[in-house]
């Protein structure tokens, strides 16, 4: 099936798959169910048995999922087997704790190659392993190195202009975690890391 | 319509509805469309107009709908017309991110009330205008004041215990920053910002 033909939301619960996946591996197991599954996701059996369905045939009736051979495929259909090289933009305390916190890029498919800021104090100096490049060079080194892909840490009222730069440079998927929807062309893949939407879509169902 | 009945993709496309249309009225609009609704955020306005319809009649055939009536009527259904108190754990750099930076909070129905750290170095220190206590102190300070949401930037190590103190103390929905799923009982909500999520649910879509 084209990777367009499969409905967004079962596209987007691919990756939930891969994370629990991982972790029942982590924890010695080798085989699993999508009774097990759907209990750490809360999801029921029969959705995760047809969102798979989608992408082929992984388990057999009564056997359940060789937890290592579906974390191989959902790798291959997310396109995550080999790394994304990734430019981040934006180090304010955000950027910083990505870049020197958040452990969870390269076992995952993806590798920060390069981090920018326009704040001439911060240019030149190093973040990490990175010295810190100007936002200006953003065409020069995106476009050369081949990125495309896109962490966005810049303030709200900075993102739609570093976005757009971004695109003219080669970028195809911008994960944004200014809190503005970015208008962009109907190409390009956006993800936002805006925590109020995540908040509103709990506070629906608080009493 | 009860909130458990609406199909969770649907709630969950609220908040960006939301978002578009104080995008909208901060840009001087007084009535939109679901045709321009749906060019800002890449759905069709047949989805818009299906998905608003399951609470209520807010516009008029021809006439489109009135952004300040819809955007009340959106925190209305999403319970952000006053504000939620909030407990943050964790101060290393995200915390820190989170509470001097994300601008977006207070306008949006939210409210940073308290911030916690296990880390003896940090206890009693100030965060921005916060003191950061104790996160032995969560039980009695969450239970005491009420506070149903936390969020949740300690290590990945750490969350899965916090979280259980964080519910045993009467929190019921956690947004989660930690790269790990945490086990809760249904009754809880939970929210991942986990980037690696929202990048492979990119990826899938890159050649």
């Amino acid at each position: 099936m084209a990777p367009r033909d499969v409905p967004y939301i079962v596209v987007s619960r691919l990756p939930l798959y891969l994370r629990a996946l991982t972790f029942l591996a982590e924890e010695g197991k080798e085989i699993t169910s999508s009774q097990e599954l759907g209990k750490k996701l809360g999801l029921s059996p029969a959705q995760i048995r047809k969102d798979l369905s989608h992408f082929g045939e992984f388990g057999k009736q009564g056997t359940g999922y060789e937890i290592g051979y579906l974390q191989q495929q959902l790798k291959r259909i997310l396109k995550v087997t080999a790394k994304w090289q990734m430019a981040l933009i934006g180090t304010g305390d955000l950027g910083r704790a990505i870049v020197l916190h958040y452990g969870g890029f390269e076992r995952r498919g993806f590798h920060i190659a390069t981090v920018f800021d326009r704040d001439p104090r911060k240019i030149g100096k190093k973040l990490g392993q990175f010295e810190i490049l100007n936002s200006q060079l953003i065409p020069q080194y995106v476009g050369k190195a081949g990125i495309k892909i896109a962490i966005l840490a810049v303030p709200a009222s900075e993102a739609q202009n570093v976005a757009e730069n971004l695109i003219q440079a080669g970028i195809r998927a911008i994960l944004n975690y200014a809190p503005i929807t970015l208008s962009v062309p109907h190409s390009i893949q956006v993800q936002y890391m805006d925590p109020v939407i995540y908040l509103q879509r709990m506070t629906y169902y608080l009493e």
